[in-house]
């Protein structure tokens, strides 16, 4: 949702400054390759053993592979490999490729250490993060996630017509959750005003992690606004793709077995077709970004499409600038800068630190009045919320808003354990065994989960003191993906590491009153993040961009 | 030849930490667009002036005017229009989206503030330095420089056939300028061992300025090694026709007036052939660069076209690891970490600091010898030396040369006055007038011209002296090309500033035997140079990439 989690590791990473002597040095290879760690002093058979992986529930490692048949690892070979003894060279030019690749094509960010890489456009890029070759992943498992995608539109489009159900679902966590509260005063006040969206336009995201042990695919969570990385996901297939075409030989991998990915053209579109039904064509797209982004190129990767390809105009604007800006006539017209908006899209607004003052609020509170179409309309957005999902978990709850009984059987295939933290067993269960358990808060922004003592100290807490804070978070069931050796390239370095991957599918939906003008799957995005002994969580260390091989 | 110049220039550029309460400050416009200086207070009705461009004689300025109907400048406007009234928001648009362009794109170069920019592809990337808007430029000028390249070409491929015509036109440099000894040195060894090059590769670019005075297209230099930009100029190009194509209604603007540029494309399938002519399958091409080179992408852009659309693969190697990893067998084949070579490019090798060791004299020599395709050959290096440019120049030779009497009168209708400095009464004019002389080095890189009182005193000691010195140098005609307003984009900040334009017309001529293979114009290169009244030359401040519009 927020650009890629940078979370040093230290794990495995010596840093060059550190080297010494009994370290190996970071080489530059003689054909002018970039220089990468050599990494045979600390990835080392013990280190890969099957169980000595920290703190972590591992149970079999590696089984999910990566593939990288470069490395020449396969599940039994993973524990007892050293990963020094193979092609280096190899790795080396398909890196170098890599990142030459990635520079030409627009594979970039705003590099964090750059004082104007997040306000000037074209100044402190730097590649985005990513991983050197796509992770195997089973097609049956793919093929359901792209399945349900159009269902999981559906529904999140019922639920946000039950206004009821949304603010009493919502209602406990309102009195804990200021950032909650002030939706649900803004969609208190549509309700009341009876404003209805006749055209609404969903860019979803959901979030999935294939369980170990479980073998499901399991979501983690349904992105209903800001859903990020339409743009740079595709260039990380395209680049897959491109890197297996060339050392396709080398690596015994064939680049079909790489599902294309569509989410820019078809998140463009979407918009497009939705900026059609608002139907003035001198109207624009308002993009809603934060000030200072340095995942800007990823959002400019749609608006690019969508002015070649549609020719469709997009405005970049803050919160705070709509404030100052924006203007609401009488029949309900958002005028920016003078311009009509036809469409607004959210790539800000999910956090409460994007509303750092009233006037962001006053500006979501403008454009919610306004008749543009908006991505997300405050429905939507709360029926994105974890305590939404957690609340659809429920028995009986998916049938009020799905009638076709094998629609609610492939989504609850999906659904993972999720409770609320007034059910009382749960949270003892929790308590004793908190490695299964993780709590989450009910915002959005990632980061914020809670793990193992500190959870159980929380948990401990909340109950002694019966505070209703328990309603600002939910309990989930731990979920356990894979681990699995792989090359992440940051900042020009190659990292080997063990990470875990999470799966997104894009999906748009788009309605004009009652006819369904798009509702569809739409690419996807593979997130792999180091996992590090360190840390608690699944989110430790940093992430890169990912695509997988079907399986 | 070398990245672009980036003197930084003085004349109208307030630095924003100078900048006091009496000068506007920097402003980052509402809608997120970078933050450019105004320069309401420094680009002011004097400054533009007819006649008050400090020391510069410049007679009917702006009478080559820039494309730039934003600015809504015209010649006879130019002289009293303050460029603060017009449409700034409409500038800061189109500047924004040049930049989002530029970086989507790949029209990126290292960051020289950036420590790793020059040695690891995808860090420390910024945008290239453009022109906002095209130059005009006339459609008469522009077609006769395309006429002449195929000419040159086989000029070029002439002259380099007469070993002795270069070592005798090069005798006196030789005894006074290390560099052009050490390729002397080089040649006659070939020319000992008799050494023919059945196969001959040459990627060239011609260098012109249009004088104002005399309307005249005259020749700057000719580069027969390592022409640099083929890549870049041609995606400035691409930059250009985009924003036409988006704000062409406002600018008042045609896309298609902008000539195609091919550069790219010509020089890959050049160096293709010459692959293919080689006639090995397994063999590479060998990119001869510099360590730490910045302008790595333009270069990648190449081998990127190369690879995808002639599946040859590139190798780039510096002077000093083709020294430690070369081996040339008996046969006269190149190998390079085991790959045969079968073409040589240069992208380094053109200066005295590419060769700060003898290994990187022997690892030339060793490329010499080789029976690989060197593009250039020891021969056209010296080809293309400013020596050899003035002793074309001088009556009769081009005649020994050219058959064809129309093309010698095209060729030499480019040409500069040019003479020697053995030449006592030049010499003489030009210390009584240095204004209208330039006085070039022998050696390449550019930077190096010493211009007015410099070059008047330094003409007054040569002669002094009686030094042989003067070999070392040729005297120039000064070309006084126009001097009109320009955008120009650098770091993410728009300089308004007068500048100059030279016009590089590349060309590909590769020859097996008797046989023409490829003689062909290839696109062109327009740099664009911060025109400053503090400096002399006319390379004074920084440059832009630029295209052309024709007029």
């Amino acid at each position: 949702m927020g650009p890629i989690q940078a979370i040093p590791t230290t794990a495995f990473y010596v840093p060059a400054r550190n080297l010494t002597d009994s370290h190996p040095k970071p080489h530059l290879p003689n054909s002018g390759f970039p220089s990468r760690l050599d990494f045979s002093c600390c990835w080392s058979r013990s280190a890969c053993k099957v169980g000595s992986f920290g703190s972590w529930v591992v149970a079999p490692a590696f089984n999910l592979r990566r593939v990288a048949r470069v490395m020449e690892i396969k599940n039994e070979e993973a524990a007892s490999l050293n990963l020094h003894d193979t092609n280096e060279d190899l790795v080396d030019k398909i890196m170098y490729d890599a990142l030459v690749w990635s520079s030409l094509h627009g594979l970039v960010v705003g590099d964090r250490n750059h004082q104007r890489s997040g306000a000037v456009p074209g100044v402190g890029m730097v590649h985005a993060p990513f991983a050197l070759l796509p992770v195997s992943f089973p097609e049956s498992q793919w093929k359901h996630a792209c399945e349900v995608a159009p269902i999981f539109n559906e529904l999140i489009d019922r639920v946000s017509l039950d206004g009821k159900f949304l603010q009493d679902a919502l209602s406990r966590t309102k009195k804990v959750d200021a950032f909650t509260s002030r939706l649900l005063d803004i969609h208190g006040k549509m309700m009341e005003l009876n404003k209805k969206e006749d055209i609404r336009l969903g860019l979803h995201r959901s979030d999935y992690m294939l369980d170990e042990q479980t073998k499901l695919l399991l979501q983690i969570e349904f992105n209903t606004i800001s859903s990020s990385f339409p743009g740079l996901s595709c260039l990380v297939t395209r680049l897959h793709r491109y890197l297996i075409q060339v050392y396709g030989d080398n690596l015994g991998l064939d680049a079909q077995r790489i599902p294309e990915n569509s989410a820019t053209t078809k998140f463009a579109e979407a918009l497009a077709k939705a900026w059609k039904e608002y139907n003035n064509p001198k109207a624009v797209v308002l993009i809603v970004v934060q000030p200072g982004e340095r995942n800007m190129y990823d959002q400019h990767w749609l608006f690019s499409v969508l002015r070649e390809r549609h020719n469709v105009t997009a405005i970049r604007k803050t919160l705070s600038e709509i404030h100052a800006d924006g203007q609401l006539l009488p029949d309900g017209t958002l005028l920016i800068q003078g311009a009509v908006v036809a469409v607004i899209y959210f790539r800000a607004g999910y956090t409460p630190t994007d509303y750092p003052s009233e006037s962001e609020w006053q500006a979501r509170s403008l454009m919610e009045e306004s008749s543009a179409v908006k991505c997300p309309s405050i429905s939507y957005h709360l029926a994105g919320t974890k305590k939404i999902q957690q609340e659809l978990a429920k028995p009986h709850v998916l049938e009020r808003f799905l009638e076709d009984k094998e629609d609610v059987e492939k989504i609850r295939k999906c659904f993972a354990g999720l409770w609320s933290l007034e059910d009382a067993d749960i949270v003892e269960k929790a308590i004793k065994n908190p490695e299964f358990f993780v709590m989450k808060p009910q915002r959005e922004g990632g980061g914020n989960n809670i793990y193992g003592e500190d959870m159980r100290e929380s948990l401990l807490r909340l109950r002694k003191e019966k505070s209703e804070e328990d309603a600002a978070y939910i309990l989930m069931q731990r979920i356990f993906p894979s681990v699995v050796p792989t090359f992440l390239i940051r900042d020009g370095i190659c990292y080997k590491e063990h990470a875990v991957s999470e799966l997104g599918i894009y999906g748009a939906y788009l309605r004009s009153k009652e006819t369904v003008i798009m509702n569809e799957k739409c690419g996807y995005l593979m997130r792999t993040k180091v996992s590090s002994s360190n840390e608690g969580g699944v989110a430790a260390g940093f992430a890169v961009l990912d695509s997988i091989y079907l399986s």
